[in-house]
């Protein structure tokens, strides 16, 4: 085999209240990404899609992940990436991560799997570095383990697997550009001890909900006092949707990774499909585009097809 | 039936990284509180133990949590309550939760249960409002509930019962005093982000420790970067004593409450066991007089004998 093509998820990151710890494979939206061995050295990167993505391997998410796994195995061959982006960047659902959780996966898959999920994590987040300036796995881990990962320690990326029960996901991605590294800045470096408690209540809640299948507690839980105030001022329609999705019967939501997406998480696919209308009825009202998804937990993460 | 008696255990709480929002029912210590139901209004309060607690019912714990109940059924004969106190005032294994919790307990049983498990711990409360000047229920709920409990919410007393595998707990109580209202005061009003981040990590990992019974995950998650290392300065021996613990194979633990008894969960009993042996080694050393206990998760809280 000297060639393959996966297709790699959607994330979404931090669920609320579970701020840099927690992400969410998805089914829908995905990119596909070809890997073809080549014996010339180095990587060479060839675009299907419309965002003019660079193509330089050194300046390009999915090249620097790849290189980061080439160096640790001193592969002196080459590789050819065909990549077909269907996860908007800058839309805030992981599709940075995508890009280098795919091409990790699918390097593995074709090396005869010399790394496991944890070492490809680690070397898909040189990728992430390149994107976000920072090492985060909150979008990776998911990607590459599927489900709902915890991630306890980013340090010696101590990465969890959390179970979770049937949950149908509306997104809305509104067409407004929120820089990782703006949101970011924005956070403050001290928060208060008592708005801590109640964030760690609701991570405890919201975990509990999800490995007990308690859908009202997982619903209860996913609250956030801490980031989503300041962030969620960044996007206009937040506390409508958020409002309106919770009147029609979804569980809870909010910010998907630093925006501008938002997602919320319903029980079943009629509450999710009245969120998405409503979802959709606010940002015709606002005059803003968007494009939104309905879609439910990717099990698996990458995938060979 | 006019008399009812009931052991009321102590109990952990914050659990490390868990503060203010976790707390754990322990098979022994318990207090034993009788309750005499009686024709003349009022309360009237004895102890049969040494340690000089207020017999007047307004300056008493459980006085003032049966007063509150009472008083929401407007209830005009009164009770006679008995008091053996087994867990030492001032221990940080819930003494003053369990006479509380007790108290409410034993009314209900004797009144024919009139009230939810949810409003015993609302009026159990009021007893802990006057031990300690705020309204916590990290004792109490676990006190009522048995095993361990999660508060999600104080406000609206969202309490979740958090199953766990088999634990054999180590708890040394050095006979030093720390007033909870000081150990109180000496935590920073504002707390770093980034730690913030690391506790609700750490949180999220404890719970889904406990509830896929992984013990090696339970022992990673018994962390905490916030409260420990200011109060753990209050306590003589704690860094020893978390030292020589894990290197006999505890799991982990650190303070009890707001101390100074100090915990240590352990897988087998061999290990609580010797975790016992070093702690008291320690002390011994140290000079200061202490006293230990060797326990299981008290799965009921409160019962009736």
């Amino acid at each position: 085999m000297n060639s393959i093509k996966v297709k790699s998820p959607a994330t979404l990151s931090n669920l609320c209240c579970g701020f840099d710890i927690l992400g969410m494979a998805l089914k829908d939206p995905f990119d596909i990404i070809e890997l073809i061995s080549k014996e010339e050295p180095g990587i060479s990167i060839k675009h299907i899609d419309g965002y003019g993505l660079p193509s330089d391997p050194k300046e390009n998410i999915a090249g620097v992940a790849l290189q980061a796994m080439m160096d640790s195995l001193h592969y002196t061959k080459g590789f050819e990436i065909i990549i077909e982006k269907n996860i908007k960047p800058g839309s805030g659902i992981g599709s940075s991560a995508a890009s280098a959780a795919g091409i990790v996966v699918a390097a593995n898959e074709l090396l005869n799997r010399p790394f496991t999920k944890q070492q490809l994590v680690s070397f898909a987040m040189e990728g992430e570095l390149l994107a976000s300036g920072s090492r985060h796995a909150d979008n990776l881990a998911p990607c590459i383990y599927g489900g709902l990962v915890l991630i306890r320690d980013t340090q010696t990326l101590d990465i969890i697997e959390i179970k979770t029960p049937p949950l149908f996901i509306t997104i809305i991605h509104p067409q407004i550009e929120i820089k990782t590294s703006y949101a970011r800045s924005i956070l403050p470096k001290d928060i208060p001890l008592k708005s801590a408690v109640i964030q760690w209540a609701n991570v405890a809640g919201l975990i509990s909900g999800f490995l007990c299948s308690d859908y009202q507690l997982i619903g209860r839980s996913l609250q956030d006092v801490i980031v989503e105030p300041i962030r969620s001022k960044l996007i206009p329609g937040f506390d409508e949707v958020k409002k309106k999705s919770l009147e029609v019967g979804a569980l809870g939501g909010g910010i998907s990774g630093s925006g501008p997406s938002l997602f919320m998480l319903s029980e079943t696919l009629s509450v999710a499909k009245q969120v998405e209308s409503e979802m959709k009825s606010i940002y015709n009202n606002l005059g803003i585009d968007y494009k939104t998804y309905l879609t439910e937990v990717g099990q698996n993460g990458v995938e060979v097809i």
